[in-house]
């Protein structure tokens, strides 16, 4: 069981604080201002300890949720390069990274909302679930919920071990006709309007438009198993793509209607 | 007030979990058995996410407690390599480290006894208040107390901020006449029989042998203002100097006797 | 004696190649076609292999002359923090990063041009003339000039040592009554018609504007021994200040009259 | 064609200078006194650039000559943890880490050798002909040879660019039935007389011992193709497993008989 409540509705997370040094990203402020939710960066993959200080305040300020998002140790990479370490290794870079968030949001007074790996190690505890399990056991002490891909290793795992899991919906890339995500390099661009779009497709019908035409059907949002509505679900904005703060002024829109009408007491 | 007691006796530290990655330092496991804390390397100056974990574990096996040692960003220079830090920089890498440290401590089910600037970083505080305050500032939350040079800037801001404040005495390297820390490679060597007796001498006379012959006071230990008696202090041992082993060895052997003598009931 | 010839005339350089991984900074491309010399960073304080690589073909494409600008050992800090490194250490950091920009320029038969160290390094040299010799020595069997502050220990070492000097006036930012730098933060904004109209009455009078009004004597440029006439020198213009193309393009435009009035040989 | 001739006789190479800061590794100068060859680390996965001059300067009192051995960026790994990185950036982090040693060669008055990708590195271009391809490009203009896995990838692509190649023989460790190297944590321990005769047996029959019994076939060192009787060879002993020093005299002892029979004139 864990210490945090699941969000009760649709909610917007982004990437934050993936600043490093001299050099910025994303434009934080702007998207503070839309989302529920921030992934901070935990200085491996990027950001470092004033910034990520920074981040926590910043977010606190516009009262969004701090969750740690670690990643592989590869600033040049930006945590974006396969690294193949150890299940140990995957849980203590995972643990020492949330330990890094988690006292400067004991300084702030802000609690921890969640973990969300970052990047290619996203990736690599869906395809590989020893290492999943490994890093989700290092999670399950502090009591908050993973976010990940649903249907995948991700959530099986969360189950298995008893960890909250809150799916995670991109709306700014394309997925496969089989429901895999699409790097954003391959993926056509999307505008604020076909993102919100989206979000809306999703939550009120479970599908999503696949790559290259037709639709994908997206179990993991809850459709099917919970009487043709969906579940609470987590909507994932890159801050990284150009149109970012667009992007996600439109979609909030969509998401505040689709929560009025859909989880009008959360 | 700290939510941590001081140390109610002599005690011995140690800097500990300095290994990195594929490269060994100190005879950790050996020097477990002699000493009372370990000042644990947090991954800026030495260690990384599993050796960290491998320390908190070793530590707990031995009952050994737990402390920070945060250094500068510099794996290269072993931080010792003095680096003009803001003091908003300085506070945000100690809190950066302790946190790491501290996730491993929770998941071990360790407390965190104490924060001990590491190498450069811990004359950095001494020879600058500003940084020294800063750094002192993001430590107070924590409710531990801080490991430092007494009667120096470190004890000063302790007290001035309200921190419980631990003085430390080093057995194996000189100091000069004016109580100043000589660099080890600027020191004799000492032998195991010698630090032992340096311990001894200052707990019982608050004097300590000066380089190049003659003593030196050192007010810091109480003598003075505690009636002719020591105050409880913690003795430094390097791990990283050849022979750090015996002289564990030794000076437990002497530090025992002096508890035994001067605290009884602690 | 060098084996590149001194420059003839007054030419631009700027920093160039200060990306790291996923991080952008400056325009260079944009850059690239209003200066004559890209002092590349080498991976140290910015850069990574990539990016060494990209930026030396874009200077090839622009035919802008490469040379290396090795930093301090500090990505988080951009080479901006000073740091207590040896004599040693100094010149090695500076052998490795030329050594490897100079991989690049081999690979790309592009000639390396100079060197110039970056940030906090340029002015450790200039605050420490063991360093400063040091760090000379192994610039010299290169046969390359060293880019430095005119009329300091950078020119005094060169001189001695026997390196070809060619002394940098930086047209964006202030310069103190006493002649010294003044940091970008300390610094007024200066506009592109500023840095022009600097660059000619530095090159026309010997004099420059000082901070908080009247004027300041630059002899390093050469006007008092050289018959009122200023000799060959190198004007800096920052790439990662806000306006520096506009600043660049407006320079080069005077710096091209000025040569075409004083250097018409060359 | 190479600017460097190939061994003319069987040669002994051993991973040098893989220090790093403080920590220590490997008996680097007793081994020098066996060697041919040094295998230089070039700071990416071990050293620093004080190491790698030490280094150079050490294989030059020695005689022995210096390859370049670059690895993927990654300390905490030592370079052993597989990264999932493109072909350019492949190209390019050996480009910039062969460019780093050079410098320091170049300093020291001392020949490239060779170039032998370290750890992870060599098996990811053993394991992807693309990858391959794009490393050796950047290596060939050096016009130097590189050492690999005969009969693997390694050599086909060095033939395909007209590379010079040495295949190496590792004589501390197990093959496989089918030829493949055993891991050094998976293999059993081997004495200083057992590397020695592993030396002597491929040498002279072109088969080794295989791990849990029987032999192995090993055409790459030549004996099929020329007459019976091996071509010149490279051996690796590995400086960083226990007992380095003594299976390195050992196995001199019986190259040098080796190359008294077999390469008499070389």
């Amino acid at each position: 069981m864990s210490a945090r409540a699941l969000p009760q509705k649709i909610e917007i997370n982004s990437d934050m604080g993936e600043a490093f040094g001299r050099w910025q990203l994303g434009p934080d402020e702007e998207l503070m201002k839309y989302i529920d939710v921030a992934n901070v960066a935990c200085g491996f993959h990027a950001s470092d300890p004033v910034t990520l200080h920074k981040t926590v305040k910043l977010a606190k300020k516009y009262n969004v949720a701090v969750g740690a998002h670690p990643g592989f140790p590869d600033l040049a990479g930006f945590g974006r390069r396969r690294m193949e370490l150890t299940e140990e290794e995957v849980a203590d870079i995972i643990t020492y990274q949330i330990g890094a968030l988690k006292a400067f949001c004991d300084l702030e007074g802000v609690p921890l909302n969640h973990v969300k790996p970052h990047g290619a190690l996203y990736f690599y505890l869906k395809n590989s679930r020893s290492h999943c399990e490994a890093a989700y056991k290092a999670i399950k002490p502090l009591g908050v919920p993973v976010y990940g891909l649903g249907g995948t290793v991700h959530e099986e795992v969360a189950k298995e071990l008893g960890i909250a899991f809150v799916p995670e919906l991109f709306v700014d890339i394309e997925y496969s006709k089989e429901g895999a995500l699409i790097p954003p390099a391959q993926s056509k661009k999307i505008t604020p309007q076909e993102s919100a779009e989206r979000a809306r497709k999703v939550a009120e019908t479970g599908n999503n438009y696949a790559q290259g035409g037709g639709e994908v059907n997206m179990p993991e949002f809850g459709h099917a198993d919970n009487g043709g509505k969906c579940k609470p679900f987590s909507i994932c904005i890159h801050s990284d793509l150009p149109g970012a703060e667009s992007r996600a002024a439109e979609t909030r829109k969509t998401v505040d209607e689709l929560n009025a009408k859909m989880f009008p007491g959360a």
